[in-house]
């Protein structure tokens, strides 16, 4: 690709944390973040000073020098923000696993899709260079572009089109949402019993870990990849009067017993 | 303690996993695992080179001359295995997470617990020093004995009943096991639609790290804690062919919900 079509300019609009996490890596790998674009002044201003760039609170001064365009708004407000901005041609990219490309189609004739996918948190820096980001564009010379930018950044590029991220976000779900609320309902009753829940943080990472290889089931431990119904009759008891979270014991549990039968039977 | 009284020569009665690490763990760290018991020969002998120990598979040849004798058996073995040692009064403890400790006291008059809270996997090397010890033992001078032996091995020693000890390791299956197949259904749907697994890795470790913080559900994110129907919806008709995986993703959405108001009620 030619050096004066690569992305060297960009306008960040939206000032939360993948906002800051993402215009923070670009700024550090060389990338001029000219402008940020946000309604709240604070914030916005806020990140401006951090990646040293203009800032502007009215949707319809974006500066025009940009070769790109990031939405990092919520899902709800990507499609109003983006046909506020007035671009005509201009690329323009939203960083949401869950909205398809399309909804940028009214906004811009040039668009695509830059989704980091891991959890921003606001005061934990991220490692971004092990973040895999997923491309999608509506031109191969958009892709090419954004793959590069992609590739400054991470290590980890990918393109994935809309129905693969929607997949792929729903899937991020189980792995990173809903694992999080087991640490939860483990601290939860591990709080009522007065023991602390810091004993369970070696077992976390460790579990963690082994999603590392492919096949994590071929690691499953426990009483129901066991068969031990007497072990889970005793925590059933255990959790008798915490209804919802028998709930879960229960459903988990029969998914894995079927999940092992499944894979015997293969 | 005097030196006298310090635990040097162990017999480990077992030698699968746990056994493996745990027999490791003390060899290096300079007690003599003197001998291992275990009746299956092939491995018996393994362990015992591994660890410079006697090798025996007759339960009562178990070598005297130790001053402690390590169950690690499964769960229901430990009671036969126990009183088929003929100890008397030599110290026995087991290394279960969910057996009490006095399933033990027909076996001998001491006794007592020694638990690493940790997942085991065969060709996998445990940091030990990062293992959580719950000990529990039925006088003081055992409780001391098992302490000291523990601190050895790891920083992280606990006195733990077997009360708590239960509790410990029924949460231990959610926030271990459970999450553990929450990387299995993703992996899962994620193959269904040829997209690569590896995508998941960094969100996993990223969310496993923040359970080293207190109140794990103040990090929770995603849409059931945002409230955000119009993705669940989205992700129910994704999973509308996969039973079992939707009665999962409702159950935890609405416990996530749940959680949420009442967090927010308080």
């Amino acid at each position: 690709m030619p050096e004066d079509q690569k992305i060297q300019n960009v306008v960040i609009i939206g000032a939360g944390n993948l906002a800051t996490h993402l215009a923070l890596a670009l700024h550090h790998k060389g990338i001029n973040v000219i402008q940020v674009l946000n309604r709240t002044r604070a914030t916005g201003e806020k990140l401006a000073r951090k990646v040293k760039a203009g800032y502007t609170a009215d949707f319809r001064a974006a500066d025009f020098k940009a070769d790109l365009f990031i939405l990092a708004v919520s899902d709800s407000a990507i499609f109003n923000v983006a046909n506020s901005l007035c671009l005509k041609d201009k690329l323009l990219v939203h960083t949401s696993g869950s909205v398809e490309m399309e909804v940028l189609s009214e906004a811009s004739s040039n668009i695509g899709v830059f989704y980091p996918l891991q959890t921003f948190s606001k005061n934990k820096r991220i490692n971004f260079s092990n973040t895999p980001v997923c491309i999608e564009a509506n031109t191969n010379n958009n892709e090419e572009k954004l793959l590069q930018l992609a590739r400054l950044i991470s290590k980890k590029v990918q393109l994935i089109n809309s129905e693969q991220r929607k997949v792929l976000h729903m899937t991020a779900v189980f792995a990173g949402n809903f694992s999080s609320f087991m640490y939860t309902i483990a601290e939860d009753l591990l709080k009522k019993h007065d023991i602390p829940f810091s004993l369970l943080k070696p077992l976390i990472m460790q579990t963690a870990a082994t999603a590392k290889h492919e096949d994590v089931f071929s690691r499953q431990t426990g009483p129901a990849v066991r068969g031990d119904t007497k072990i889970m009759d005793e925590h059933r008891e255990m959790l008798a009067k915490h209804g919802v979270y028998m709930e879960i014991y229960d459903l988990i549990s029969k998914s894995i017993i079927k999940h092992k039968t499944r894979n015997d039977e293969l």
